[in-house]
Parts: structure tokens; C-alpha cells; sequence
């Protein structure tokens, strides 16, 4: 069983069912399968299934139950949000230090992360059910995130945690060798100088600029090939203007 | 100007004005305050005032423009995200990676943040004008994040790289001196065998499993007087009940 498979979302006290919906699809969306409502305003409802979007079946094998206990039963961890400083709530960690403790846990037990309702957040006794308490970092201490907006953000750091910051590999082009991408350099020098864009005689920056240039782009084979293309067409012109000026 | 200023939210062709408003949310809890919209199909809207709760002067303030190119006029960096790999997207980047090199930008020009609509997403035309393509790492290639909790992440990752991972001070609570922590050892060692709970001859692995314990919890000032005074309460039982024997 992967640690995201052990992580339960719970929702205390849930007013909007289309937070509930829009948390299910977060959820899915970041490997998480198991959504515990507690005592929810109104579900099931259509609103929280249009927001599930394709998240409908995590939605429907949602668990509701009637208390934070009932919630938080077989779990190890429980870590608790909150977007307001509390007296008593002890160190209070960064979402992301919190979802690497909660992947940590996972691989023995089951963890817990619990949000409160959209009007009043996790009461002090609810808090003090859980062992953590998290807070999702922002710009002020009042500015409130949506519900499911913050467990968007916790899902996301989890699956983070758990998987890594890694994304699809873009598809692979062969890189230039740097003898080819001197062979460059020196074709542009040349071609340049033939131009009279470049003065051999006070060539002031403009060899190492564009190196400067060439060098942020980690040259790929087939540009190289390009830009050689380009070059030897120019090349071409000069010499057909030469021939013409004859 | 701070960084984060400097930042704009382009939504491509939003369907959905709910999304609008919870984008503008998202965007004012982490700091950031310039909305551009392009040729939104419904806008303004009372669900994109609903959603925005708090925001709505940040979305009164958006933008709207006819075109991409309008809404990235005087920006020098483009960071245009995607859920799908593109042939031609090049490298692509984790959100934590472009949101560092974003808030690097910012400290010399402005940065636009590029996101589709809901439909599908930012087309290949779209995302060829923007130098980043970026990504929100997702449990499957195809979990499609709701579009105000993909610029929710992308929000709080920009607030994250700007202002640090910090979270607000716990209340300070004084530490215990290591003085006081051997000497609560200490007195609980002289308790524990008072009450025959503790053999001395056949200690077991009583005394280090406390000190174990106990270490985990960074013990304060207060929480050590706490324990002082139950061991002081027992030392006071033990001594009535052998007065009672004699």
C-alpha cells in the first residue's frame, strides 16, 4: 500500500458541498482516495458531484460519520489546519515540513489530515485531537484560502512528498557536441568578418556575446544544423554579390 | 516594488466565472494583485463575485483583454502551464522550479503566469509565445486540476520561492536547562522506586524508555515544574500511607 493510499482527508463540519466535491477532485488528482465528511451541512448534493468532476467515485465512497473521533478512529497522525494563530496550539509547521511528517507516518500507520468548516476553521478542541498543526504560508494572516483550495495546496505538497518533484521528460533531442558547437562559433566568425559585420581588426564584444548568447541555450544537434544552414547561405550571397560586382 | 508585484495571472479564454473569482481569491491570499483576463465568455458575473469573497477589488481591478498578446504586453518572462505533454513544449518544468525562476525575474521586469481555459487548456500557439512551459506535478498525466486550484498551487509555490516557508512564531514558551530535566529524572528515579514501581537491583529498561520519552518532547520550563509537582504529590502519598502503616 503506497503512503498516499494511507492518508485520509477529513472535512469537519463542511458548509458548501461544492467545496466537498471540489476537495474530492483535488484529492484524486493528487493520489489521495479516502474522504471522511464529518457531520456536512448538505451532502450528498449535486453541487459537490458537478465540482468532483471526474472525481465522482472517490465522492460517492466518501465516509460521512457524525464526530472528529469517529473521523480520526484507526489513525496514528492527525494534522490539523489552521489559517489562524492559536494561544495553545504549541509550534505550528509550514504545510510542506507537515506533509513530509505525514509520509513519513504513512509507511507504518494511517494518517489524518483534518480541515475545518468554511466559517470558523478547527475549534481549539478539535486541535488539540491532533498531534500537528499546519498552516498553509500567505500573504497575511487573515487572507483566507477556500476550503478546498487548501486541500488543493495540502494534496499537492503530499503527493510532492511522496513522489517527488519530478514531470514527464520532454521528449528527448539530441544535444550538440561542443565540437560542433566550436565549428559554429568559428563558420559565424568567418561568416560575419565576410559580411563586414564583424572588423577582424577590433572585433570589441561581439564574439563573446554571442557565445554568452548560444551558451544559455544548450545547443541541440539538429539547431546547430540550422544555424550552419543559415550561415552557408549567407555565405552563398556574399560570394554571388562578389561575382556580381565583377 | 516587491517581486510578487511585478507578477501578473493571464487566464486564456476562462469558461466558468466561478473559476474567475476563486482565481482572484487564490491570488490575493498569496500576495499577488494584477488579474488579466482574456476574452473571458462570461465576465463580469455574480458567481466570480461570490467566489472572490474578500478579493472582490481584485477582481474589479482585472483586466480584460481580446488577445494573448495584449494581456503579455510589457512582460519579459512567460510561464505558460500545461496538464499534457506537448511534442514540441521542450523541457518542461515542475511549478516549485518555475515559480523560483519567476520570482528571480521578477526583481528586473515583469512576469506573466499563463493558464487555458477550461476546456483545453493553452493550445500549442499559446504556449510557443511563452519561453517557460510549466507543470503541476499530478498523480496521472491525465488528472486534470480545476482551474482556480491549479493557480491556487501555482499562488502559494510563487509565495513560497518570494517570502520563505516560514510560518508565524509559536508563542514563546521558555525552555527547559538541561539541569532542571536531569534533576526531574532524577526526583522521578527516587519516585518511581519509593512506589516499587522501579527496582532499583533489577532497573529493566524502565529509566532510559522515560528518558527516551521525554527527549522527543523538547520539555519547557513550565511542563517540568508541571511533572515536579506530581512526583512531589506522589513523594507526599507514599509518605502519608507509610505513617498510616506504622
Amino acid at each position: 500500500m503506497s503512503a498516499l493510499q494511507r492518508i485520509r482527508v477529513v472535512l469537519n463540519g463542511p458548509s458548501h458541498p461544492g467545496n466537498i466535491g471540489a476537495s474530492a477532485r483535488a484529492m484524486q488528482a493528487m493520489g489521495l482516495s479516502q474522504l471522511v465528511l464529518v457531520a456536512p451541512r448538505c451532502f450528498p448534493h449535486p453541487e459537490a458531484s458537478a465540482r468532483a468532476a471526474g472525481a465522482a467515485p472517490l465522492l460517492d465512497s466518501a465516509t460521512v460519520v457524525d464526530s472528529l473521533d469517529s473521523a480520526l478512529r484507526g489513525a496514528t497522525l492527525a494534522i490539523g489546519f489552521t489559517a489562524r494563530p492559536r494561544e495553545f496550539a504549541g509550534a505550528v509547521r509550514a504545510v510542506r515540513d507537515a506533509a513530509a511528517e505525514a509520509i513519513e507516518y504513512a509507511s507504518r500507520g494511517d494518517v489524518a489530515l483534518v480541515f475545518g468548516g468554511e466559517l470558523s476553521g478547527l475549534s481549539n478542541a478539535d486541535l488539540a485531537r491532533c498531534q500537528v498543526v499546519a498552516t498553509i504560508p500567505a500573504a497575511a494572516r487573515h487572507a483566507s484560502l477556500n476550503l478546498a483550495a487548501a486541500v488543493q495546496v495540502a494534496a499537492y505538497e503530499l503527493f510532492v512528498a511522496a513522489e517527488g518533484n519530478a514531470v514527464w521528460i520532454a521528449p528527448a533531442f539530441e544535444s550538440a557536441g561542443l565540437e560542433a558547437i566550436e565549428a559554429l562559433y568559428a563558420h559565424a566568425e568567418r561568416t560575419l568578418a565576410a559580411m563586414r559585420f564583424l572588423n577582424p581588426d577590433q572585433p570589441r564584444r561581439l564574439l563573446p556575446r554571442l557565445r554568452r548568447l548560444f551558451a544559455r541555450t544548450r545547443l541541440e544537434k539538429a539547431e546547430v544544423d540550422i544555424l550552419r544552414g543559415v550561415l552557408a547561405r549567407i555565405d552563398q550571397l556574399i560570394e554571388r554579390s562578389r561575382n556580381h560586382a565583377r
